[in-house]
């Protein structure tokens, strides 16, 4: 299996916000954003294994801005690092305002997927190789996001999560 | 106003798919495929004039392939020509298989939007310069499209629809 | 195969413009009215023929006037032309003001379907035979219109297309 | 206030089952048929009193027959009777085949709206006067439900509903 | 088959009142909370029989209170009598306000379902046993509303519908 | 302002996976599941300070079971623990087998609101009091995590995160 980099993966789905996808404030609604990326992450999850994937696990979602019905929203998502048969996707929301054309970052997610047969079963899927000084960031920082799920889940115990332990000492 | 290239107008959302998105024979449905190209199309326009736009006409949009259940869909939109007040908007739709990763081309599109203040009445918009082979073929091609829309509604006499008639002469 | 009449294959969808169906102007957002046109002109077409059909192309789309929320909206249909496998669609939208009770045209359009079997490969269809003078000239235009679609395409030369080029002489 | 008669507010939706809309057993699901006749319904009484109306009650739909995806399904309402400041909205609904083209009556459905002003209190509606002898039995019928309802309500003593009464004795 | 109390059958759904569910007044569209309580409804019909059901009738909904946009909505829903092989099901609609946590009653509803296998045919249900005194009164309230479904469906001679009859003599 | 029990801002929503919220497995799709938490999250935040809420951050959701089509799920919510203007909700997905009645637990999920004014300013929130036992565990949990995220954030230094740190030492 051939490895790839990031960019092979890189996914991006430009969109505006009606009003079905707004909440009280006018605001869109924190689960229509949550599915949108849910939608985008697992395309990339995809394109880098070439399998049906499915949702593992959202480790970590920030909303710092709103986004006011009729922006632009652009959501995109690349694969941040390949496990044995899992995948961590990043994503980035940045908004558009409709007349000025400013861009702003308003969110950003990590979403982990499975790679999948028929059965539900995983299957393994590529290495990923970083290219960039900031792919490459994202890469070692995926390693300690998933020390720090196992840790959560008991599936690890502290002291083996090596390179978690490091940043507390 | 500042004439923009076609570039600057690019918009592309990429997407599945769903279940809740196709007819009985597991295709993707003409009508959520025609709103999906709507809403890239007019993104596209309101990033070339930076205003409100409102939909005028679909020129010409051609199925050439069916999209079933699960693809990947890449709708990607840019300004073709600007009128006074209005866009013509080019699109392909391109779909993915989700194994094997070739692509084809499904699609192709042809919208013209209009800019407008709150009150609906139609606004100035900037001029457009093409730049690739391409562009400028669409250019001129968008130009016919418009004498012929003009002609069928009977607000051209065909004789006048010079560029229009030179393809069958 | 038994020839049909226009009025065998008319259908009138009625309905309201909920705040789910709107733009940032709250009128009718374009794409949504080109999905519901879409479902209407389908079920137009296989009221003609009794088999399933699929999009093959939207011909021509004009928004005339925008429909407001809360609008009473009629959409009409019905089958204009059968060709040999496929068959062109006229549809016609009207608002109704839901106080006044005054209707106005707000928009029409041109979609062609084709009848397929279970492999979408394309099935013959019954004949067309209009019976008024406007089912007529929707007839004769029909033909037109399909003569545009093949120059546009390169699959006619402008001059054999012998009824279209009538009307730029 | 002028009287109306029920043709006044004849509306029809005609409308393809999609797969967006079925339960598990591939057939439509109550509720989206419940919220399909809704819409139609209160068009219906909007047509007969031209005021914004909202849903008073249900009273009474029943499903006959199941409708499987892909139907063509006819949604049509008239109002059947006007008392002070509501309409009771008749409904039937019909499916066709969609290869065969035989129609079967899948359900019927009473409705009953108020006309209502910007601050939700009810407004006095035009009276309806019924034509055909089936028109002339939905009226009568009419009010044997509305005293069914104030009875089942507790607002009205057994011993009062005279048309209801005599159906028992 | 063993006896079954309301009590196993209760199901509750919260949720909130987003704007893509309002009419143009900004209260819950009467359609959208149709089919909301067909949902919870239906389930509760499930847990009670564990068999796939269908609606077979909405008995009587009254909408008492308008739903204003961004309510906290609880559609709560128990058997109140099984059939042979159907289940009356009694719902009950509360609303919250968002600041004050005022709950008032909005809306009361009777739903009808059938259970059936995967050929759409009836299957028998476990008995319901009533415990509290108001699932008592909803459980002879259920058989007396079953005599007036069967008598105006013209099924049943009003004379032998005892228990309805009693109430108007 | 009066501190609350977890209890008092319990919510659940039990709802049907219907065909429309599927992926091409037949389970229900990542994104609709996050979505609906985000709703149900949100009335338990918006329960225990009556004020509008906004979704902050996801901080951790993981998808163990695959939810089929047509399962029952419940989705339960409480606040686990409230800072000046922030509130953790801890959330619980059931599933329930439509025939056999079983119950198993397909995801947990932690979600964090704001409270915020009609231009979205933060504001003040009530305290949290954990009753029991397992309440005390997610209140003391929800601190870790709290600095765990300004940590990752880089709003908070390593060794200052000391609830966190203590884990790894």
């Amino acid at each position: 299996m051939k490895a790839k980099t990031p960019q092979e993966s890189y996914t991006l789905l430009t969109n505006i916000v009606l009003p079905s996808e707004t909440n009280s404030l006018n605001n869109m609604f924190g689960g229509e954003l949550l599915a949108r990326m849910d939608r985008v992450a697992s395309i990339a999850a995809r394109r880098h294994c070439n399998q049906v994937v499915v949702t593992a696990s959202v480790n970590q979602v920030s909303f710092d801005l709103p986004i006011p019905l009729d922006s632009v929203v652009s959501v995109s998502a690349k694969v941040s690092r390949a496990f044995r048969t899992s995948m961590e996707v990043g994503l980035e929301v940045w908004i558009e305002d409709p007349k000025k054309r400013t861009k702003k970052k308003a969110n950003s997610a990590i979403y982990t997927f499975v790679a999948v047969d028929e059965n539900n079963k995983p299957l393994v899927v590529p290495e990923l190789i970083p290219q960039t000084e900031e792919e490459k960031q994202a890469y070692n920082a995926a390693l300690r996001r998933k020390q720090l799920s196992l840790v959560l889940a008991g599936r690890l115990a502290p002291k083996e999560a090596t390179e978690l332990k490091a940043l507390f000492s």
